[in-house]
Order: C-alpha cells, then sequence, then structure tokens
C-alpha cells in the first residue's frame, strides 16, 4: 500500500470563503503514484469544513446564506426571527463566554462535515459530473490547515 | 490490497426516494473477495445521498419531512413560517435564477453528506443490528449514479 | 495491509452524553502497529454520533441546545416556536407510534454524522490542535457500541 500525505495552508482574507480544491486532490493522487485507492480530504480546523457539491456561484451565496440561518453567527445581528431562535438562551454561545467569537462556524462544521474521501479509480478521481471538492471557511482571516491523504496501489 | 469498484444507475419515478442498498454493498464486498477493509459508498451526485439509519418507514417520512423544513424546497409552498424564513431573501434560491429548481436538494445533500464508509470484518460489513445503508434520492425521475469502492484483503 | 478492528461498548447514565475516545483511538493505532493508513470510527447504532470537534465544555452545552431546536425531541417541550415548527404534523413523530421515543436521536443523527475517519501519519493521528474525537450519545442509559477500525501499514 502506498501512502502520501501533504498538508497545506489557507489563509483566506475574509472571514467566510470556498476554495475550489479539487485540482489539489487530483495533483496529490498522481504525486502518490496510486491507480486504486482513495483520497481522504479533510480541515484540520474545527471551524472550517470541506464539502463536495457544484461550483455555481449563485448555489455558494444560497448555501451561506442558509448556514447562517440554521447555525447563526452571534456575533451580527440575527438574518431573521428563525436565526434568532436557533441561538442558545439568553441569545449568545456560551462558548464565547471567554472572548471566542466563533460559536456559529463550531456548528456549520458539525453539520456540513470537516472531510469526504474521494475514490481513485484508474488513477483519477472516482466523482460524478458536477461534483467538486470545495475547503469551505467559517472563520478565516488567519492561517488555517488542511490534509490530504492518498492511500492505495 | 484488492479494489473493486461499482458504479449503479438509479432510475427513480418520484423527486424523492428512499433505496435501500446494504445488500448491493455486501454483494460488493463479497464479489471482491475481501475479509477486512471497508467499502466506501457515495451518490456521484450533488442532489443525491447515502445515510446509514433504520429501515421503518415512519421515521422516513419524519426525515424527509423534516429535511423539506430545514432545507425547504422553493418549488412548493413552504410547508411553515420556519421552512419560508431558511429560505434565502427574497424567497427563492439564486441557484434557480438560470432555470434550475433543486436548490433545496443541494442544500440537503450538504446536511446529510453524500457518502459512508462501511467496515468489512471477517468479509461482512460490520454494521450495528439496526444499521442499513440507504441511497436517498432529492432530485429524481432521472438517471444518478452511485458509486460503491471496496478495498482490502 | 495490516488490519486491527476494536468495538467498544458505552453504557452512559444519562439520556444525551458526549464522551472524548481521542485516547482511545490513538491506543487502537497503536495496538495495529501501522505507521501509515487510516482509523475508521463509527456508531453503531442510529441514535448516537461520532464527530470532531472542540473539546470545550461551553461549546457542547450550546451544541446540544442547539441540535434540539435543528432536531427537537417531541418527548419534552419545544424549546421555542423553531423547534415545535421543525416537528412533523401534528407535531410528534411518526416513528413513535410504535411506542419510541427517540426519533430526535435519529435526525441528530443524521445531521452529525455517525462517523469520521482518522488519518494516521509517522503512527499518530493526523489532527488539528485543537480537534478532538467525541462518541456522541442522543439515547443513551442503555447499552450502545462503537467500532474503531484500524487499516494501514
Amino acid at each position: 500500500m502506498k501512502s502520501h500525505t501533504i498538508h497545506r495552508t489557507f489563509n483566506t482574507e475574509r472571514r467566510r470563503e470556498l476554495i475550489r480544491i479539487t485540482e489539489d486532490v487530483q495533483a496529490a493522487v498522481d504525486e502518490a503514484g496510486i491507480s486504486e485507492g482513495m483520497a481522504l480530504v479533510g480541515a484540520m480546523h474545527i471551524t472550517a469544513a470541506v464539502w463536495i457539491n457544484d461550483d455555481e456561484p449563485g448555489l455558494h451565496e444560497d448555501m451561506m446564506e442558509w448556514l447562517d440561518k440554521v447555525a447563526p453567527p452571534s456575533w451580527m445581528e440575527p438574518a431573521n426571527e428563525v436565526a434568532r431562535q436557533l441561538l442558545p438562551d439568553p441569545g449568545d454561545y456560551r462558548h464565547h463566554r471567554g472572548g471566542e467569537d466563533n460559536g456559529d462556524a463550531h456548528l456549520k462544521n458539525l453539520l456540513v462535515h470537516h472531510q469526504v474521501i474521494v475514490p481513485v479509480t484508474d488513477g483519477l478521481l472516482d466523482l460524478g459530473p458536477w461534483q467538486q471538492v470545495f475547503y469551505c471557511e467559517f472563520d478565516g482571516g488567519r492561517p488555517k490547515r488542511m490534509i490530504i491523504k492518498v492511500l492505495g496501489e
């Protein structure tokens, strides 16, 4: 079994950002020199995520707006009554008592998950035609790391 | 390391459907001829999912109704005020500007995830007594693909 | 390829509980004697989860309160109007018709997922500085099982 590991650091300028990394994952598979196996792709932080979905800018805005409603940030005014009621009583995260302001980013990480496993067949990522891999930052503006681990033969 | 890959196409008649595939995954493991390893099971689309849960029809209805509230379809009237408020302002997905009507299916895919990894021990899926694997269609009525990739020895 | 499988039983006293298991996963990797590979960690039940996030008690309370709003338990009064509206009409889960009372635990399992894959590099879990692995019980007070399966070389 061959193994190849890459740690990549992101330094996003904005708090939230989606970065397409499909090509980075394929490059790691190429470097590993495997034809059959898988690539494990994961955020090494608890306020970011990795997901597979469409590369459509309108949809990306929809996703970010919706995530802010289901897991509302209390560092800004809730978007609507539903977002407000999803906050803890009496309205701010306990996690923020110590000076943190990223409670929502932890919840978003739980919701959309921090990792995906991409199957590799004949040396290529075995993805559907619209499946792209994204690193999803929910608490950026500082260095954050991601791991790509390729295992196979 | 042995490797065995199956691509299966679903052609659901309805827009949403849950299809039990535990037996298909076990069959793929049998064909692979491994005793120790894992089966990676994933939807190859961004509007479908694969999950492991109970095979109980009432629960399946609960799940689909609840998913429609947390990730509301704007191609039909929101089920209640909460579902309405979880839509993007002013009430329809940006993703629908280009004629698409499946924005909610993308969000459901993010929520419940497109893949599971089933451990294989002694040649059998190492699942708990109530764990069944399902392909979950959120935008059906057309051909959609799934991958089962077995890796092990 | 080496393989090492551990089944562990939890007997929580409370209905909901978070149990840190990072050290158990590392111990399984040590026993497996691999330097490169991965550890598959999964609940063997459909009303529990395994996630990777921060070990901060305030955040844990936030997570449990928020999960009760997004996937409300109907065996107790909904926390607020949003939680009430996320229940099925007319207000209780179909799953409860047969005497069950854990419909919400199934939905929480879908939301936060039952498994993670931890990459292993140089014999150690390749996690970020704040990443801890947790077993998350949503319907405890009885024996529940978890699997750790280590694969690698």
